[in-house]
C-alpha cells in the first residue's frame, strides 16, 4: 500500500481517539533509531501503531513488537498492520515493563508512551537491549525529558536530545496559516558495542 | 484594575469568539512599538482590544484608537476599556483604511488584522505616520509577511522581522505538557525622523 | 537616554564577553515579573545588567540589586547603569546565595544565572520573598528547568513555564535570512499573598 | 559505509566551507520526496552532496544528479559519493537552470539552493518533472518561501509548507544546553498524475 521511503502521511492511518506520533516526528524518530532490515524492534506505548508500521515496512526481514495497554489502540494497531500489509508486526497487549518480559531481545527500542513508568521501562530495556543497540524516546512533558535523561545517564548511556518545533501550512481563505504542533523532545541513546 | 507593567494575562480580558493577541506576543509587539506616555496610537483590527488596552494604560497622556469592523468585537473592546479604566481608548467602528481617514495622525501604528487589505492600509499609514513613527505588524500567514514586507520596503522603510514560537506549560495528570501557540511573525518598521 | 517602554535594543548596552539576556526574552521576563514602580528587585546573575537597567527604569521609586560574581560583568553593570541614568540600581559583588543575605527583602526576583546553585538560591529566595512576590527564571539548560521547577513546586509554588523560540531577520544579499536564538525556558512563580 | 535507514549524522560527511543540509532537515526533506528505489532524482544546489548521497543510497536502482556551480563543493560531492559508495550519484557542474537541460527527466527534484533564480529553475522543473512527480524545496529566506510558493501555485501545484525549528543538545559543564538551528521552511509539491 505504501510504496515510498519513510514519512507516511498521517491521513493514511486508521485513527481513533488514540494519540498518534505525527508524520514529521515519526520520520525523525525512525531516522534516529538507525534501523537495519533484519532488526528486532520494540515500540513501547505504540498508540495507533504508526511508528510500528513504518519500522515494520523497513525491517522487512526483522520483527516489530507493538506494546500497548489500551484495547481500542490495539485494535487500531492490528487494523493498520493489515492495511499496510506488515505481517512482521506483532501487537502485544499489556503494560510495560511487564509485557516486555517474554519478547526477544531488541536491537532497537522506541518509547512513545511510558504510562508514568519510564524508569522501570528503561531499567528493563537497558538490561535487554543488544550491544550497540539504540533507544529513542519521544517526550512531550518536561518530567519525561528529565527522568529519561537521568535514567539513561545513570545507565552509562550518552544521550542526544533534540527539541522539535514544527508548524504546518493550512489554507485559510486564500492565505497560508501556519499551525503549530506541540514541541516534542526526541532523546536517543546507544548502548556500548 | 491592572497595576503592573506590560503583560496582562489573557484570562483578565473579556473574550468572545473574537481572536485575541495572546499575552506574550502582545508584550513583544508593544515593546517593539516603542511607546511614550503622550503618543497617539492606532490599533488596526483591534479584535478584543487587548493591545489597545495595554497601549492605553501606558500612554496615559495620549490616546489609542481601536479600529474594528466587527460589531461583536467592538462591544468587547468597549467592555475591556471600561474594565481596565482606559478612558483614553476610543473604539472606532469600520474597516481600514477607510475608517482611518478622520483620525489624528499617529505616532505609532499596530496592525493585528488587515482583512486582506494590507497594501491599502499600509499606503495610508505610511502617508499619515508622524516622522520617526513606528509600525508594528503581527502576521500569522505567509502572505501577510510577504505583502507587508514588500510594501514597507517599497515605502523606504527598513523592516525588522522576528519569528516567535512559544509554547506554554499545562498541567496534565502531574506532568507538565508544553502546548504550542501558532508561530507569529512580528514586523516592525520606523519612518525617517 | 531610553525614553520608551520595555524592550531596549541589545545594541544600546555596553557589552563585553559577558552573556546578556537578549531584547525579546528580556521583555518577556520583565512582563512576567509584574513590576510596580516602588518595588525592590533582585537580579541574580545579572551579567551585563540589561534586565536590571530595564527594571530600574520602570521601578523609578524602588530599587534594583544586580548581584554578580564576575568582576568584568560588574564593571559593565555599573557602566550601563550610568549610561541609562539608573541611580536606583545597585551592583552587588559576590556569589548567590551568600551575597543576598544583607539585601532588603525583595518584591520581585529575577534569576538569569545561578552558577549551578539554583536550589540554594531558591531556598533563600523563597524565605525572603515578600508575600505575593514573584520569581522569574531564565533557563537555557534542561537541568536548570528541572531543578528550578522541582524546587519551586517543593516550596508550594505554582510554576508557569513558557518555552520561547525566537529567530530574527538578517539581511543577506537582498534576502531576509531568519537567524535562530537558542531556546529559553521562562519560569515564573508567585508566592502566597 | 552507512548501513542504516535515513539520517546520516552530519559528522560522517566530508565538509569544507560549503553549506550542508543538516541531518534532521535532510531526513524530513527526503521523507517528503517520497522516494522509490528506481527513481531519477535531481538535487539542485547540492552543496556538500549530503542529500544526494542519502537519496542515492535509497534509490539504488535509480540515479541521482547533484547539480552544483561551486568547484569546491563539486569536489566534496565526489568525495562524499566515493566515501559512501554511491556510484549512482553523478555530480553535474554548472548553474541551474542551464545545467539541467541535458539531464534525463526527473521523478523527484530537491532544491537546496537556487542562486536567486528560483523562478527560472521551477519553470524548467515543472516542465520536465514526470507526471506524479514531487518537488521539495528548503527555504531559509522569507523571499524564497514566497517566490517558490507563488511559482508553484501559478503552475497549478498544491504546496505543503512546514516550518521546522530544531535545537540540539550540547554538553556544557555537566549541563545540557539546547542549541538552536536556524528555522527552515520545507515546501513540497506534487505534479498531476
Amino acid at each position: 500500500m505504501w510504496e515510498y521511503a519513510f514519512g507516511i502521511p498521517d491521513s493514511l492511518f486508521i485513527r481513533g481517539d488514540v494519540p498518534m506520533t505525527k508524520e514529521e516526528v515519526r520520520t525523525l524518530s525512525l531516522s534516529k533509531l538507525r534501523l537495519k532490515k533484519d532488526f528486532t524492534v520494540w515500540d513501547i506505548g505504540a498508540g495507533t501503531g504508526s511508528v510500528s508500521v513504518e519500522a515494520a515496512l523497513y525491517c522487512s526481514e526483522g520483527r516489530v513488537y507493538a506494546i500497548e495497554k489500551n484495547d481500542e489502540a490495539l485494535k487500531l494497531i492490528r487494523q493498520n498492520a493489515e492495511a499496510f500489509g506488515t505481517s512482521n508486526l506483532t501487537a502485544v497487549p499489556g503494560k510495560a515493563p511487564e509485557a516486555l518480559c517474554h519478547l526477544p531481545d531488541p536491537d532497537r527500542v522506541f518509547i512513545g508512551g511510558s504510562g508514568g513508568k519510564i524508569e522501570d521501562i528503561l531499567a528493563l530495556v537497558m538490561r535487554r537491549l543488544k550491544p550497540g543497540g539504540v533507544i529513542v524516546i519521544n517526550a512531550v512533558t518536561l518530567e519525561t525529558v528529565h527522568r529519561a535523561k537521568d535514567c539513561l545517564s545513570g545507565g552509562g548511556y550518552e544521550v542526544e536530545t533534540i527539541l522539535v518545533n514544527i508548524s504546518k501550512s493550512m489554507r485559510a481563505g486564500g492565505s497560508t496559516l501556519m499551525q503549530a504542533r506541540n514541541p516534542v523532545f526526541i532523546l536517543s541513546a546507544k548502548s556500548a558495542e
